[in-house]
């Protein structure tokens, strides 16, 4: 079975990191895909002298089910999602592509909701949809809908944020509450009830990270922490600027709801996606400003400092937890993690 | 079942033509994905008087079965799709994204090979793989592995090629043989032996476009006859540009092979997939030079001028047959035509 793709492949957890790094990156080789961040920067050719732009590329495939779910659905997912990954790195979103694998039998009812969310979803970002694809697959070989969505933004000159440039003294931040996304899923899919409605956090994070570079320009890094959780993205932050990282568990915002069902479900609400959240990486004498900036935006009015980058422990998440102790924070290897974008 | 997905809606003919035209456009409404060109071409954002480059955008999705076939696999087909929906809107590929659907249970070692395949095509055309995405669905679903490719291009200033600038008079050239794929993919799977091996023509066709813009930058349109084949191609172009097309059968290249697979498959060769194969739409003046330009590449080879641009019947494909007789070549509505792409 060690030479078969198996479902903790897609987790986002070691599973995947290790796929991605010992099977893709080798063959494509090149520095830009090896830098691993949420986008590609790269510059265009110039001509004659001109000076020519930076732009960024991000591509995300969804293949989440339900299609539907509370809070969202999966146009909206693969609109936010692949946004997301652009402005994260700085970038301004500019031009989408989408290509849409169709399973026979969906109906078209529905196909007509999602790309209504996805045309909704564009103008509320302000960006444009400019190509396409449709491919239909037999019936049991999709789950409705599959769709990749593939961005392209202008990377701003002189701006550079990259997980490679975290430092020790460093605080961290989290916009919001986290586990939302995940949790909204994986209570649909186990029939989990909460008292209260608990939605998936799916956003476009743009207008908050302007807000955010608007404050503190001298932010280092940003990553929304979708599959694998926090954990995943940290523990990639702290192996790509080789520091360490330490968490303080009682600053992490996590809704009751959201604790509970991982009680229930034997997960931590470290290692379950968000799909509207993103971790900012700070230098100490911005952290306060950076945190107030982010409260007065509607999408971080739960932001939180929950930790610093340390020298100690080089690529090694750690959290210390409110009774005191210290636990390791580690990459889940990805089965535990459901499909849930 | 008029209100669900059929396999249909896949074919590339007029199903998917419909389904584009009444659901997706309308909801993504902007120009240029009315324009429904091989791909976008939109400016960057220009800053301080700086004129801003011109960038193309094109994705399409693949999910081929199988996925090693004569002439190639669905890496190479992923990597050559989208480059050459760039080339023939005249743009220069640069950088390439993909995002994989891997079914558990997958061979890594067949994934290791469709990787190698991607690497080697993008080194030959030159463009460099920037950003992936993996995702894992459960055993079952999808058929080992579809792969969504996304290019973006440079769009040189000033260069304008477009399905609606045909004009009565111009010529109609293709670059080799056709039905090529869609045969080799189809005899695959239908257990058809030929007595010479049948290949599919996946190709880049980036050198072919240089070549051909080199010796007559007056070329008006070109675009790849994919799914739908030659008619599906030719009638988009004839409804764009408002004109007629009329095809001299006895002009069209195929080879004897295909030609014996379609009478037995009761397939017209204009309906049926090219991977590696443009259609040029030249003036009149210029279709000689063009041909010999074309000729002397190894992938025009077989290139030959199979019709006219007319004035009668816009939006209209005929076809004169070597009798001498002529008649309607409409596009397939879909469900004959199978998944080859
Ligand atoms: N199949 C692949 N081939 C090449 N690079 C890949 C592949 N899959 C992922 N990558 C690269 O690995 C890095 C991490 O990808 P990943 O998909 O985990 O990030 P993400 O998109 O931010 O997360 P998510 O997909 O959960 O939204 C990115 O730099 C991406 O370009
Ligand atoms: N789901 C979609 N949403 C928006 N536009 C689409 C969609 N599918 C296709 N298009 C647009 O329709 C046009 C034709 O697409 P199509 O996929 O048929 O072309 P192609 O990629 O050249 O062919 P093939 O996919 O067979 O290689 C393109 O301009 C494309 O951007
Ligand atoms: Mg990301
Ligand atoms: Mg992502
Ligand atoms: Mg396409
Ligand atoms: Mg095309
Ligand atoms: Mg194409
Ligand atoms: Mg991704």
């Amino acid at each position: 079975d060690a030479d078969r793709v198996l479902l903790g492949h897609g987790g986002g957890g070691r599973a995947t990191a290790d796929l991605i790094g010992r099977l893709f990156v080798p063959a494509f080789g090149n520095e830009v895909l090896a830098a691993l961040e949420d986008q590609a920067t790269v510059r265009l050719p110039g001509g004659d002298g001109v000076p020519a732009p930076r732009i960024a590329i991000s591509t995300d495939a969804f293949v989440v089910r339900p299609l539907f779910f509370p809070g969202g659905d999966i146009g909206r997912l693969a609109v936010h999602g692949t946004i997301n990954d652009l402005v994260v790195g700085g970038a301004e979103p500019l031009y989408l592509a989408a290509a849409f694998i169709l399973e026979e039998g969906l109906a078209l009812d529905d196909l007509g909701r999602i790309v209504a969310s996805m045309r909704d979803s564009c103008a509320e970002a302000g960006v444009i949809l400019v190509a396409g694809d449709t491919k239909v697959v037999d019936r049991g070989k999709g789950d409705g809908v599959y769709i990749t969505t593939t961005g392209v933004g202008l990377a701003p000159e002189g701006r550079s944020l990259s997980i490679r440039d975290a430092r020790p003294g460093d605080r961290i931040l989290v916009s919001g509450t986290i586990g939302d996304h995940g949790i909204a899923i994986m209570s649909v899919r186990e029939g989990i009830e909460f008292e209260t409605a608990l939605e998936s956090d799916t956003a476009p994070l743009g207008g908050l990270v302007r807000a955010m570079l608007g404050a503190c320009p001298g932010i280092r890094a940003m990553r929304d922490p979708t599959r694998g959780g926090v954990s995943a993205a940290l523990n990639e932050l702290a192996a790509a600027s080789r520091v360490g990282v330490t968490l303080l568990e009682g600053s992490i915002p996590v809704r009751p709801e959201v604790r509970g069902a991982c009680e229930m479900l034997g997960l931590d609400p470290l290692d379950v996606a968000n799909e509207g959240k993103l971790l900012a990486v700070s230098p100490p004498e911005d952290a306060d400003a950076l945190l107030a900036a982010m409260r007065s935006h509607p999408l971080g009015r739960d932001a939180a400092i929950i930790g610093r980058v340390v020298a100690e422990h080089p690529g090694m998440v750690t959290l210390r937890s409110v009774v005191g102790g210290e636990r390791i924070v580690s990459m889940l290897s990805g089965e535990q993690l459901p499909r849930i974008c």
